[in-house]
């Protein structure tokens, strides 16, 4: 192949990254807390193409239908790159009909054409962990197990007490438009209007509501009251007492499906982690019951007219800090969850699966937890308290290394010998690449990646039918630090010994913090 | 949102499909298997995007090329989907001149817009999973440890004695090419042609060397007498003895390569699975030292011209059955492997990364693993012996029931909070729906989904602070057929030591077939 040098910069595409290193050693962290958790509540993983046929997303994402990545017609069918893991599902479901019911996880890429923020972990390639509930049960018991599944996920990943999950009704909020007094006709669009509470203020979007969208005021102002309500029982007790809301029939169903569902989240232990939040709306138009966000932490400021939470990946929150700030007027700006945006989000569609074919029609039940911002902010917690200095990324348990005085020759075959038996014996083990290697080398390769033990060849050792097993990183003093020797013919043993006296050592220091990674626990202190 | 029904075939594009099932858990397995291997030798794993700008697949793949996607032009930049994984690695490479060395795995879709054959696992969506190696180090010790790692995955997968690693190298073929006289310019293009031997006859392959490559008819002879060469240090030794040959610079160099490797692979135990093969050319440009496939029993049927093996994604072998068939008549017709082809491939790359940035330049070695074909291959041998059908898709250990006579409520709080106390316990765990739920249908729901362990309430145990655990599918006349009862109190520690005692029980019944899936080897048997 000639020598031919390209003329252009070589890059990623826009909003696009590659992962590697620590940060790769976290996210997949991340992948197996949120995925152990789906398996213990019985879920089943599927996996669909990365494009579909243009037409199976069409009419799906309303406006953001724009920010689809479409293939070239390069002859045959025309398809697009999935904008979410939802709507392949239900696709999926069409499919195949004798699937009556199902829990499904998905962990996979979706693509967006938006304009990037990298630092908050909004991309144009990203990750989603979606998990779906398709099929008849009873009412809200699926619903409230999304919902304590996703409280075990963020416990799992060490949040306790740093997370709240927003929730609200499709059927409510459409009772409260109407007898607010929004023309049928208007609906969606008032939904929509609300929906951006959570980065605009009150008056804002009550211009929206009346100057562009032909609202009459006085209706704007009666939604406005009910759309601060935020809180637990105390919201669901005053707007059953609503009387004229509570005699609307979407109302009343939306406000026994939440009463039902508090009394199963109390059982589940989920209740205390809920905010009835009157101002969620969701921007998706195939949500129809329970609808839900997960926020963290200072996600955005909250002001006076309501929160201020960006969600969706096409919205940029900007903390304000108005004179009402209710939270007082502590700084956030270097808080790593300011502006990251809801952490996972999803709701009840009883009606997406018929879209597609109409025998199939099934209803369904799910959440997606957006990976990159779990990640942003994961990562940037273990930085505060330096745990991301002890993240290994191998899982290398021995280096088998060689030394000698005058006339060394390396003891290259002993030691791919002895890598051969270790990886026989499912030992994790590497060696230098090098026919002649220096020790201080050799060690320095072992620490550089943290291997916990050192395999150790020497002339002499061999001869006598021995070799040094060494543990990295023993202080001076303790009586093993330089080795102990074992025979040749039992060393698989005597390594199994020390590494899982090593790892269960490890993992009772790990059980400290929740979001220590399983590497760093295992990880040698190199002297 | 509408009841608009779409008024198209509600499919998947050509050439993909969507996982799910026993598929998705084999292949599942499969990964984890060739992962873990890759991660026993150190190997960490990265993440590219699945589309890259399109002048960095330009000029890679030579006429390969137009097998690739494009995205549509919606403004910005052109960007096409990965055609493999080892173009990603390089670019990767050479804009982290920091990274030396690396052993890194990707295992991740690529795309080919190429003819799909299903049965076959030829898909245009495809899983690969590559491990390559970059770094300067002594000749041919990375090189055998590839080797090593795919002789490894193949054992673990439990194909022993069934698989086969072809093996050649760029610069012995060079040679062959420059002393059997062909012109320096045709020497890719005679490459090309004798890449062909794995599908077509001698005879063709000389039709196109002289009629269409305008080669002399008497080099292409004599360059048919070396490409029917095939065996292990027997043709070394043959080949070093010609002493036109051995004479050749590029040659030499390539045949004392070989040497080396020979040795270290008898070391790392290999040597016996490889077949030193002159026919074997690679269609990629970019391979600068060995090369290397691996077929299984039967991937396609021999010929007297040499072996008729089926490779890359875009050739149909047909078993042909021509009567100098040197293994014999035995019809393969039904194997299942016949016509997939390599499940493995790759070689040494020493000038692509150095295609991106000059200074950058690394050697590299690699291998890449065809999932979709090991899968086609692993999925009808677990057929054939009935292993299939032992496979679990969901991993619950407990199904959580609850009975009762007239006036039965269902226990449903009491199921939730016992469903509850598992989860916490880190158990895995499911209950039914339903408010009040019948007996046989909580027993057929745990049957269907091989739940290995039922809790089972009832009021008068509730009452006296005992419940049932009970293993499901004990034969009849078992002591504990009906269950045993067990103090509420310490129910999650009863269930705890009845799942780990059945499991080690299960791992010592899976340790028989190597293939057997670990799902597979903890379901019970269901009476």
């Amino acid at each position: 192949m000639g020598k031919e040098k390209n003329s252009f910069v070589v890059k990623v595409p826009k909003g696009t990254k590659d992962w590697y290193g620590k940060d790769m050693v976290i996210r997949e962290k991340i992948f197996s807390t949120i995925t152990n958790v789906f398996k213990a509540h019985g879920a089943v993983t599927i996996d669909t193409p990365v494009f579909e046929l243009k037409e199976i997303l069409t009419g799906k994402y309303g406006e953001d239908s724009k920010l689809i990545y479409d293939l070239a017609d390069q002859g045959g069918e025309l398809c697009a790159l999935r904008y979410d893991l939802t709507v392949p599902f239900a696709r999926w479901l069409a499919m195949n009909t004798s699937i009556q019911n199902i829990k499904r996880y998905h962990v996979a890429k979706v693509y967006r054409r938006d304009q990037p923020a990298m630092t908050k972990g909004r991309m144009r390639e990203f990750y989603q962990c979606d998990f779906d509930i398709a099929g008849t049960y009873d009412p809200m018991l699926p619903d409230a197990e999304i919902l304590r599944i996703t409280s075990e996920i963020f416990e799992s990943l060490g949040w306790k007490g740093r997370y709240t999950i927003k929730l609200n009704h499709r059927k409510i909020l459409d009772g409260i438009f109407q007898v607010c007094g929004v023309p049928t006709e208007k609906l969606r669009t008032i939904s929509s209007a609300v929906d951006k509470l959570d980065k605009s203020p009150w008056a804002e979007v009550k211009r929206e509501m009346t100057e562009e969208k032909g609202l009459n005021e006085e209706v704007a102002d009666r939604i406005g009251e009910y759309v601060i309500l935020k809180g637990g029982r105390d919201v669901l007790e005053k707007l059953r007492a609503d009387e004229k809301l509570y005699a609307n029939e979407s109302a009343k169903a939306g406000l026994d499906d939440i009463d039902l569902l508090f009394g199963y989240l109390e059982t589940f232990d989920v209740l205390d982690k809920i905010s009835f939040d009157m101002s969620l709306a969701r921007g998706l138009d195939y949500y129809t019951g329970v609808i839900y966000e997960v926020v963290t932490e200072g996600s955005a400021p909250q002001t006076s007219e309501g929160q201020a939470l960006q969600r969706e990946g096409k919205k940029e929150s900007k903390p304000k800090k108005g004179p009402s700030n209710i939270d007082g007027e502590e700084d956030r700006s270097n808080d790593p969850s300011v502006g990251v945006g809801s952490v996972a989000a999803g709701g009840r569609y009883d009606n997406l699966v018929g879209m597609f074919s109409e025998k199939a029609n099934l209803p369904c039940v799910g959440i997606s937890f957006g990976v990159e911002r779990i990640f942003s902010i994961t990562k940037q917690r273990m930085e505060a308290d330096a745990s991301a200095s002890q993240i290994r990324t191998t899982e290398v348990d021995v280096f088998v290394m060689a030394f000698g005085g005058k006339g060394f020759d390396g003891l290259l075959k002993q030691r791919m010998e002895i890598a051969k038996r270790l990886w026989d014996a499912g030992i994790k083990a590497e060696f230098s690449w090098k026919v002649k290697p220096k020790l201080p080398q050799q060690f320095k390769a072992a620490e550089v990646n943290g291997v916990p033990f050192a395999v150790i060849l020497g002339d002499e050792e061999l001869a006598a039918g021995k070799c040094k097993v060494k543990e990295m990183g023993l202080p001076e003093g303790h009586p093993e630090k330089d080795g102990v020797l074992v025979d040749l013919a039992t060393l698989e043993v005597e390594v199994k010994k020390r590494i899982e006296g090593a790892k269960s050592k490890a993992s009772l220091e790990g059980a400290v913090g929740a979001m220590s990674m399983e590497g760093a626990a295992g990880a040698p202190k190199t002297a």
